[in-house]
């Protein structure tokens, strides 16, 4: 738990869209269990029941927040089934949502992150929770309690083997590294597994039958220009400047890329 | 008024979208009457217009924050004309927009709802509102004073006849209920105005020339069947699992349904 | 700064989307150096690349925030490359963002706007920010000290020529006036560089070969209609009651428009 007073901010990630009013409950139930504190929207708009894609969010803001900070992330496509609902701590973060590997990024980097499986008697209020809605009636009130300061073990009992998406290792031999596209976001910019480190010194990226020399930004090259460098995640990316590198180049997750080190 | 201390969080709720500018001018006066406060985003991509997809949405989530809450709702057709401004409150929370049934919702269904029509004169600061945006100029400075604990009768003259958006009735006799579809949310779930408590002892739901047995939970048929279950509202739902029930029936609001209890 | 106790409320405009988790990471870094500030989303979903949507959106609510606020605004083709990083203050708020016209509105219109260019060295912690990413690495954090209350000169060395986005100026002789259309928003509504001041008494808009009489709300025409009015910039706006002018009268940025006062 954080040092700093008070409870910690809780965010969502979601992929109910916000318009029919899904979201808002689940900010009403925590906005009335923790008054004044700030609910910070992530996204909403998720692709429906894409666990791997919002493993990919996750990975990029969840260790940005604050120790204390508490994420709900809720995509679900298996609500009311026997699915287990986790509660997480991770380097002082939690992490809150369905044992569907969605919480991945945090488990598998973090030392010493723990969970356990959240006890619907002890969050529910006057009955079982909604078959369909878990977030507003088992994971928020979860959230909720552990942003009000009490600790993951008074939501339920340990678990050892939380569900994990598994992700392609890259692999190197000398001045060669074979790697994979594991990831797009919506700009059609196509994340590797290739750890940016490997090519401290330059390089050449062969994908899809093309050689693309690692550029800095995507300012180094021509509007339209298929480029290569290292993204803010520290992976190699294959990009379009101003443009979709998924569509130009036509590949998507699994496509092999090759890394050639100077 | 809640009995919390200081003033209420405030929930928007409009059509405008967010790239324009125009949300954030809205949230821009709520910021400058209430320093501190946060403001929660429900939605602005409420279907342009459409205030029954507006009070479906608001039937979702105003009752799950807090009392002292205040909810502005601005889908608003009429902006500018005749039509009346209201502020309300309802169970201890208050709610802000136009007189044209957004609000339906909490006035149906709270005892002892109030409503009064917003004096331009009161809120207004130098001159009359602008015609075509009165979620800046005269709406958010309206839920501003209510949050910040003044009281509705400081707005304006009461208002006996707000505009209420009549739903359909369900009937029953001995086993069989009729209903209709009275909503659908963007993942084609149709809401129907059955409610789950008619079905508590399972049953049949016949609709578009199908008989769907209850189920529980998505995750209890195959993924694209058809099912029927009881939502998180506790009215009848028909949806189809990981698809769309709106596009694979064919179906829409004023469909037919009916109801066989066990 | 505001005399308001305590940081200021950061706001956010940008076109990252939220799904990927790149607008959460941003908002992770604000938060960890400003605990219980609200954050306040303005957009994510500005066209990307497009600098004077962005300005144009900045102009609607920049100023509506109180004192001491820090608008964040990126729109940022440029990233990694020689453009200039900005922090400025104008009328008591505070702006950062790409040198590259975005801070317009705030730039033009207020007496007495300043601005510095970031140093690298003075925000970045343990590295150079990314090449790819300056809004968490670079942009975020001198947000978050403007926000803690430390002055635009701790951030880096003056700037006298910030990049403005030039925007056409209307002209009139007598009664009449030419102007053209600058912008349209989601529902394309066209604005026009005339200022609403110039038709008080009343007047007609000729555009697109048609002649228009002003009028005051969307709701004093027909539906489908189109219409001209003084919108809620006090400009000129070209319209059709619930549907788009834009593609109703198939025109764009640059449209001649010409107003015949009374």
């Amino acid at each position: 738990m954080s040092a700093a007073a008070g409870p910690g901010r809780v965010t969502l990630l979601t992929d109910f869209g916000t318009r029919d009013g899904f979201a808002g409950a689940v900010k009403g139930v925590l906005a009335a269990a923790l008054p004044g504190v700030p609910i910070d929207d992530v996204a909403h708009d998720v692709p429906r029941g894409d666990t791997r894609a919002a493993a990919r969010a996750v990975a990029r803001y969840w260790r940005r927040y604050p120790e204390g900070t508490v994420h709900l992330v809720v995509i679900d496509p298996g609500v009311g089934t026997a699915r287990r609902a986790l509660a997480c701590s991770a380097s002082g973060r939690f992490l809150v949502g369905p044992d569907n590997g969605v919480l991945s990024p945090a488990l598998s980097s973090a030392e010493g992150a723990r969970c356990v499986s959240v006890d619907e008697r002890v969050v529910g209020r006057g009955g079982p929770p909604s078959a369909t809605f878990h977030a507003r009636d088992l994971f928020a009130p979860a959230a909720a309690t552990l942003a009000a300061g009490r600790g993951l073990d008074s939501l339920g009992t340990p678990v050892d083997d939380p569900v994990l998406l598994a992700e392609a290792v890259a692999s190197r031999t000398g001045r060669a590294a074979e790697g994979q596209v594991i990831g797009r976001d919506r700009f059609g910019n196509l994340t590797t597994n290739l750890p940016g480190g490997w090519a401290e010194s330059g390089g050449v990226v062969e994908v899809a039958g093309r050689r693309l020399e690692l550029v800095r930004a995507y300012g180094d090259v021509a509007p339209g220009a298929v480029l290569a460098l290292v993204d803010s995640e520290d992976r190699i990316e294959i990009a379009v400047r101003d443009g979709s590198a998924a569509r130009a180049l036509g590949i998507e997750r699994g496509e092999p890329v090759r890394l050639l080190r100077r």
